[in-house]
């Protein structure tokens, strides 16, 4: 079987990791598999280096920045090789450019264009296990380019789809995805199987294990990933396409996101292209807007409503003030949160949604906005009712069971 | 005019340095010129990361250690770059094989085979600086190649060949090529100019400013090489090829060796090949041989004697006791040092070495052994009188004048 594994910045986060990612590493090995293995830089190496070039301007060239930043991966894959050499296995450690990762032109959050695997197709073909720099690739100019925030996962699902690997095992200190944050619901627990689908909705809601596009590319390529903790032996979870067994759970995980503030436009003015305006204003000041809803009121006016991270909360504020004339009240609060419940079972089955609605309304949570998709509903609430929301919806779709 | 810098590791060291080498760069680029700046590591970071491969094995892999060790100076070239451009300067970070350094393939101590200048000829000529990560190159299998200790050096005067620049100035820590070592002799002056000659026997005889191999490819390329610090605006040093102004100056240094013992073998048998075998055996031995003299003895047998690193005094003594029965008596002496004077003005001059012999006699210091080449006279002596007789013979030779 051929594998690869990707191991996060805490994995290798000093060499006694290190040396234990290389035993496990060789222990797969041991077990008659081909292994590939992509590296982050040592946890704590890439937010040095950005402080390095902070000294010197708070807005450096993000050519330089991939040239600097890019060397945290190498050391690591440099050094992880040298510990599976000094236990006796024949390894050899490539940069992505040595690996074939060729790259668009965009510096600090390239995309990637192509793999072209014959090197390390040939490093495996005789033995080796390949260790590949994760983060970064070279643009068909030769500069070397970073893929952005964790994207060392993204190397390694695409790694794998070129490589056509039996499967991707993205290690973490978490042992896999759970049905919601064991922080706030100590009875949650870890799923075996999550479609990619579901996996896009909760890390988009804030479940930090997996980077997004990795899962997006993992779906598009159809790569057969796996959640799995550098520090344990359990078995993780498996994130894979939607099968029919899926769809027998109805809910998958509920999710918090404390990160939100809410806007409420009363009685926007119905003429054409107010709400295109809006939104456009919003997105040239770099406002991240996350959920939208409009209603009609029952005058025959329309009600806008839509949610902004914390932060931009005040920002937001000033633009829409800006809009006076065209809108009847406006309403800002920065203490609400939004709880999602995600799961394919909701394609197949009713009363998911009206079940999230019930047991709110008995723990007396007032429902502000309400949002669907096929998969999801998501719901903006007070924030101080936060867990106990997800405690009541955890208990309520059996999670725990 | 198109000027080559180096920064070493020292003149890097910290954030505060790279922004005075960014001063400096800046100040020549004002001044009219097209400028390559080559950098090392920042001083400790390579050491650092022989430290981290060391955590795992005593004998890494040189192909891991070229791309664990060339990060370093990958950072530097792009801090720099950052560092210029916050200045409104426009800068370009490269690394070797941006910068067209193709080498062989001899991991960790890799020598240059070709430089295609293309890519930093584009860049001068659109007024940009070019900063490129010294130290390092690719082989033709497109790996990472270092090119060992000081190699920052020999990038340096490599590019400045194959960009046919008007010079190229090394800055460090010291302000030039002395007389002598100036903690020696207070009196010690600091030279205008030096001939790439003097300059190999000099750094070979221990002064440290410049990479040997460094001067020797400068000396091939016909490079104006200067030697200059980082941290003054004093002149520097000069080391250019021989002009006849030079030979008027007879000595233009006095150097000491510390770390040299002395083997004596006396009455060697005239066995054909027996100094061939005992010098394979201590080549084998990875023992390091200096001054190797060799004369017959009034009895018509040989007598020979050569130098050793100090640390190698156990060994070579263990290794010549095989010979036993090939020689009539052997002598070790770990507490000898060498003190050489070297200027080609000896060439023309005679009576240079007889200076020496009769200084160091006055001062009742009894020489040893004696070697000559052409340009220079080494003579080993007792360790403890290492320090008087550099003052002696600085003296004998007025450079202090």
């Amino acid at each position: 079987m051929l594998v690869v594994h990707k191991y996060g910045g805490t994995s290798v986060g000093d060499l006694d990791r290190i040396e234990n990612v290389a035993n496990r590493v060789a222990k797969a090995k041991e077990a008659g598999n081909d292994i590939v293995v992509v590296v982050s830089a040592m946890s704590g190496e890439t937010n040095k280096l950005i402080g390095y070039a902070e000294h010197f301007t708070k807005n450096p060239a993000k050519k330089e920045m991939d040239m600097l930043l890019s060397s945290g991966e190498r050391v690591t894959a440099a050094l992880l090789s040298i510990a599976l050499q000094s236990k006796g296995y024949d390894a050899v450690a490539m940069t992505g450019r040595q690996a074939g990762i060729v790259t668009d032109n965009t510096h600090t959050y390239a995309r990637i264009e192509s793999i072209d695997p014959t090197a390390m197709q040939a490093a495996i073909g005789v033995g080796k296990i390949v260790i590949v720099a994760g983060f970064q690739g070279i643009n068909k100019d030769g500069s070397v380019t970073t893929l952005g925030r964790g994207g060392s996962d993204l190397s390694a699902v695409a790694l794998a789809g070129a490589l056509k690997a039996d499967q991707c095992e993205i290690y973490s200190d978490v042992d896999g995805i759970y049905t919601t944050d064991p922080r706030i619901e100590p009875n949650a627990k870890k799923l075996d199987t999550i479609s990619y689908d579901e996996m896009l909705e909760l890390s988009s809601l804030g479940a930090k294990v997996l980077q997004n596009r990795s899962v997006e590319l993992a779906k598009k390529l159809n790569v057969k990933l796996y959640a799995k903790s550098s520090f344990s032996d359990n078995e993780g979870t498996l994130i894979t396409k939607e099968s029919n067994s899926m769809e027998e759970v109805l809910v998958s995980g509920v999710v918090l996101d404390k990160n939100q503030a809410r806007v409420t436009l009363r009685g926007v003015s119905d003429r054409p292209g107010i709400a295109a305006e809006i939104f456009t204003m919003l997105a040239k000041a770099n406002i991240n807007v996350d959920m939208i809803i409009q209603n009609m009121g029952t005058d025959g006016s329309t009600n806008l409503g839509f949610t902004v991270p914390q932060s931009e909360h005040e920002n937001a504020k000033r633009l829409m003030e800006s809009f006076d004339h065209d809108i009847q009240g406006m309403d800002f609060d920065e203490h609400v949160c939004k709880v999602s419940v995600v799961g394919v079972g909701m394609k197949s089955h009713s009363g998911v949604a009206a079940t999230a609605f019930t047991v709110l309304a008995q723990s007396n949570i007032n429902i502000q906005m309400i949002s669907t998709s096929e998969i999801k509903v998501s719901m903006v609430i007070d924030e101080k009712y936060g867990e106990l929301a997800i405690r009541t919806l955890h208990e309520a779709y059996e999670l725990d069971k």
